[in-house]
């Protein structure tokens, strides 16, 4: 009668499974680092987007006026929305701030593969560290977490870039715009090369400049000394030696192997200032950036705070999930159940009374509550995958006894009644 | 520079911690009985609301248009929402189906204590069973949720009522607006007595029948066949034998002691049929409900499924807050941290192993990525309240060794660091 709003999700359990356990393995990686979580609202001001973007970025967002007259946007994003807690807070809280949420966000986009109006992120951040090892961290928590998941660095690959370089290396070209000539870098993949190179003549390059840019754009890991050279600024100076630094660290927290510098990797999103980096599927089967992060250190400036340097990541799910679905390490997506107990006749309190030890055991346990026959009963144990079923029979409960029915085998026992579940907090078929 | 919106919040780690830790607890308690988590939209389309409870509960809502042309609502509540999806997928899905999820819901309401305009609310529902089985389990994992938190039969009591006795009663005094003189119950506590008469004489009662009928909702449990007696008729008869039976069931599930039966009770929602309850604070000094549930048979058929019966909760997090925050089980809002590996000179390769080595342990383990000083360091340290600083530096790795120091007695001790952590997931300064 009513139909889902295009773009937006509904999640049945099984599906639902798969998702939560992944969405845990991320968020307890970042948690035995010290992140910490976090709760946001799912509506925001509109000028904290229109601000920074202009007007014409709330045709892509969910933005409307409440009764009040404020003008609202459901939140596309999660920084904005932690640069004006950290701002809010300053003084109170403790750096670094490492925070971390997984949640929906909304943006009024056309959907395509992986990309959908509603979509959930986990967002990890740091506030107050400029040092190489914050940004390492992220890279570290990023990569444990992927990892955690069961994939390895023959299925991902963090490109890494420094925005400070791109931003160095185009200022020795003269009047270049380079927030223009950053977002062509960031299209080279996914436009023509003719494309590519209009942009970043548009941004105020030459034609032999654009080509020596983005020649410099494929210097090797290392050889970032010839860019220094090149250069000749302290600028780009420093911005290799930082992200060798980020690099060196990723060394010692032993996420290296999935790091590969690649300059030619500049984030859409205009705020990153430092280090900035792509998850990508190894294979190439998932063609877009899975993820990714970086270094945005003005940015809670630009909110009203104090300086304070920032660097995160935001896992989007949908893409995660691709990734995943190809590296064949998707959770399977169905539910499972430890004890099914199954009532025949008028054993209730019987029944009730098992139920509740299993659960004390911490198990899920299912018994019935549709007053059906034990044929449907055992279809519906089936249905929910329950690993053992306990038959609480009125004759069998006459005998002081219960029957077991190992779902897998098929096998029954009968155990009696009082040393059921017994000691053991998940008692098994082969224990009795 | 940007506030917050009016009646939404944001939590930071620690009070998140709390929420966390309650919401962990009532979900657990759920899975325990076999609850599948769901996924749902935050967006559907305003007739889900508007076409059962008129246009002007869009005044209520967060609705608008999008961009193209959709009419919109942010959920205000989880039901439509799993009725829309029961429908869509009834005929694969095998009952009873047993759903739970949390999230946020938006309502634009006037802001007061224990409601905001953005709430979050864990939904826990059954369809597909009209047995009274059904009713008793969703009482049992409330006050099961309720007694994990750390809540007694002392703190909370259920109020139980049961809208077919209600309506059945009123049906005896002739032509009367039902949903109305149901809608009046619901107000009688929160209103003053002249106005909840004038109440149930607009919904077409005589001044008489309004206060025989006021009367007969004050039978005690022991007396409800006077009720039978009274209205002489089926539909209650089955009405006060559905509630015993439900009764009857919460006894062998255990939790018969949290409810009492009160037909002062009725529960605002216009779609409950049978059994319904609210939680109230047996101290009364959180005044309003806690939070409530019931029956609701008619519901997915109204939406266009087939004839499903179907019965739930959904405790609201505010309310609930509130009610541990008076009964004294909240959960301290405060971070936690077991390790803080404190990095002194360059010694990050050791430091790094080390904290990794513990995180593989499950432990939370922060280490430091800001380039501090041993005294900085050891002030954050205290700050995340870490129970154990690991302190690597330089002068102790020459001779092979880590520093402890036991963050509650601030005790010291040397120990090898190719030792530490060894064999012990969670190593303890007794330890060494």
């Amino acid at each position: 009668m009513y139909d889902r709003i295009k773009g937006f999700r509904d999640f049945y359990p099984e599906e639902m499974q798969a998702r939560r356990q992944v969405t845990d393995t991320i968020e307890t990686v970042a948690r035995q680092y010290g992140f910490r979580e976090i709760g946001t609202p799912a509506l925001e001001r509109a000028e904290m987007y229109a601000d920074k973007s202009g007007d014409e970025i709330l045709e892509e967002l969910y933005a409307f006026e409440d009764k009040g007259g404020r003008k609202l946007a459901l939140t596309p994003e999660l920084t904005p929305t932690v640069a004006r807690m950290v701002v809010a807070k300053q003084q109170e809280l403790s750096k670094p701030i490492k925070w971390m949420s997984t949640r929906p966000f909304w943006r009024y986009e056309e959907p395509q593969q992986g990309r959908f109006r509603e979509f959930y992120q986990t967002n990890v951040d740091i506030f107050g560290s400029a040092d190489p090892a914050a940004d390492a961290e992220i890279l570290a928590v990023a990569a444990d977490g992927l990892t955690e998941l069961g994939l390895s660095s023959e299925d991902f690959d963090f490109k890494v870039s420094h925005r400070d370089i791109l931003g160095g290396l185009l200022e020795t070209f003269g009047d270049v715009n380079t927030t223009a000539a950053i977002r062509a870098v960031d299209k080279r993949a996914k436009i023509d090369e003719g494309q590519y190179f209009e942009l970043l003549t548009d941004a105020g390059l030459s034609d032999s400049q654009a080509r020596e840019f983005d020649e410099l754009l494929t210097t090797p890991a290392d050889s970032l000394d010839e860019l220094v050279d090149f250069a000749g600024t302290d600028r780009v100076e420093q911005a290799v030696e930082n992200l060798e630094n980020v690099l060196a660290a990723t060394e010692d927290f032993g996420v290296r192997k999935h790091c590969t510098v690649s300059l030619t990797t500049a984030r859409g999103l205009d705020y990153y200032t430092g280090v900035v980096f792509e998850c990508f599927d190894s294979t190439g089967e998932v063609s877009r950036a899975v993820f990714g992060g970086g270094r945005y250190d003005t940015l809670i400036e630009g909110f009203g705070g104090q300086p304070t340097p920032a660097v995160g990541f935001a896992p989007g799910h949908a893409t995660l999930s691709l990734l995943c679905q190809r590296a064949g390490v998707w959770p399977e997506e169905s539910v499972t159940t430890d004890y099914y107990v199954l009532q025949v006749g008028d054993t209730r309190p019987t029944a009730a009374r098992i139920a509740r030890d299993l659960r004390a055991g911490g198990n899920i346990v299912e018994a019935d509550i549709a007053g059906r026959s034990f044929g449907a009963q055992l279809d519906y144990a089936d249905s929910i995958n329950a690993d053992l079923v306990v038959i609480v029979g009125e004759r069998d409960l006459e005998n002081g006894e219960v029957t077991l029915k190992d779902m897998t085998s098929g096998d029954q026992k009968s155990v009696p009644v009082d040393a059921f579940p017994g000691e053991s907090k998940s008692p098994t078929f082969a224990e009795f």
